[in-house]
């Protein structure tokens, strides 16, 4: 049941309409083990610079994430710094400065290349190509991407996807990669080259995850308060992932069950700033939230008789 | 469990990225009608001018659509003619003549005026009040309204909002109307000035319910081809309140329902131009629909070992 991340452990400053955090905690791989670790030991494969301050991962260890594929490198740590819209519907990015992380090569440590169920974060899609190419029979291997990669890697990223089960896209990068605007259709071509699995984010809007069974839809979770949506997106993929590698199984059922624990997660994630909500959740919690979302979409199949047979 | 409705009867010019309609039939009482008379006999006033294709209209009257509210008067129909941006999102209305349904007064015939649903189709504020002024013990009292009425009769919509049960307005309207952006707190701020349901449409998006017993969010259905958004909402309209009226009861699990039907119908109104795909709609073919929803939303309820004991 062991589940793998690799991706970025970085420092952000993100200013929002709320507030402004310097030097957070952040990183599609922090998220990602934030969120998942809550259901499953994690097995996290990153770089970090000299000036880290790796006592902010004491938690995660707490949690039960090895970190023992987490590389220490003279330099700088991998830095982002972005401003949110009033409404938090945008961001610009302020700053990227890749430090340590601009020559980063994942190298799997031998006790992790067993592992079964595998996240590759938004990484260059060689380098996620390059960490299939070192675990054995991984059972289920999801990724992330973005529109930088999509535009300028798109060949590198067919390749990756050719290896990949489910790919996690939001709304924007999915209509990019295809070239086709109706996100069914967007779904369908990214099916046709690759991954059988399709989740498409629309942040407040909710999530579809497209199976050859068929389409499951979950929404976003009524927030009065949305603080921050940095990481949503990873803690959505360590929920859904974290549940899956918990429960050991991917049948329709178990996956209709993930796109709620990933929704449920990337909910908590936006709550507070950074990293902060999920640091302190718990498990009572994310139950809690399971719960109203299924209160918020439950429905009883209505009688035969729901509608009288005109025509 | 009569249902009555008053609204706009209309003729559409009609332009989307796929085609054009000219003179086609349109309004809110129309495409309400269309789809609330798949589950429930219809009473339906409103105004046409002497230019109006009456025999448009038999196919409601064949439904069960009682047309003896419908009065004709001397003078041109209402018309509206718009323009749709190449993906569905905006429309630039191009002319608006009011033709006879500017002196519009709606005089509710005797034999309506016992109705105990009602639906106030997006009409002058002061018009829906007349209204409930002639009908005699409403059970559900439901209207629409737009931005128009909200930025140019606000108090008239205030003094009607606490006489109506439910209102119905899109994201856009809701936060105007309530000066919330946070859509949760918009519809707090409109249930405190009236209406203990709140709907909020967000188009493809989907839809949510404001009971006071908590929210139901019902998804778009996602559809390959949207040719034309014109009437959803009121497509939507009907088949809520439709349902509602045929099962005769307004409790948390039947509205549950009667979003869902809402949903159908407001997805099954945008597969063709105008009034088309629900004048050869069956039932059988709604009754699929809200299957295919159960099948998009459902869950089973995770066991409560879902996720481990941290923290």
């Amino acid at each position: 049941m062991s589940l793998l991340v690799v991706g970025s452990v970085a420092l952000d400053t993100i200013e929002t309409p709320f507030g402004r955090a310097d030097d957070a905690l952040g990183g599609s791989a922090t998220f990602f083990s934030a969120a998942a670790s809550l259901f499953q030991n994690v097995q996290l494969v990153g770089v970090i610079g000299s000036d880290f301050p790796r006592h902010e991962l004491d938690f995660l260890e707490r949690r039960g994430v090895d970190l023992s594929g987490l590389v220490q490198e003279p330099g700088e740590s991998f830095r982002w710094s972005g401003v949110y819209s009033y409404d938090l519907s945008a961001r610009e990015t302020r700053e990227t400065r890749l430090g340590v992380f601009a020559d980063f090569k994942p190298r799997i440590p031998e006790a992790f290349r067993d592992a079964e169920w595998v996240f590759l974060g938004n990484i260059d899609p060689d380098l996620q190509c390059e960490v299939l190419d070192q675990v054995r029979r991984p059972r289920l291997v999801a990724c992330d991407t973005m529109n930088f990669w999509i535009e300028g890697k798109r060949e590198a990223l067919l390749r990756l996807l050719r290896r990949v089960n489910l790919l996690l896209v939001n709304d924007a990068e999915a209509r990019e990669l295809s070239g086709e605007y109706n996100l069914l259709r967007a779904a369908r071509w990214i099916q046709a080259h690759g991954p059988e699995l399709v989740i498409v984010k629309k942040g407040e809007h909710g999530a579809i995850l497209f199976m050859p069974e068929g389409i499951f839809f979950a929404p976003g979770f009524p927030l009065e308060e949305v603080f921050d949506p940095t990481g949503a997106g990873d803690a959505f993929a360590g929920g859904f992932m974290g549940y899956l590698a918990r429960c050991g199984a991917v049948d329709a059922e178990e996956l209709r069950r993930a796109m709620i624990y990933g929704s449920a997660l990337g909910s908590f994630a936006v709550e507070r700033f950074g990293i902060e909500r999920l640091r302190h959740l718990g498990a009572a919690e994310v139950n809690e939230r399971v719960r109203a979302f299924r209160e918020m979409t439950a429905f009883a199949q209505p009688t035969p008789a729901g509608v009288h047979g005109v025509e």
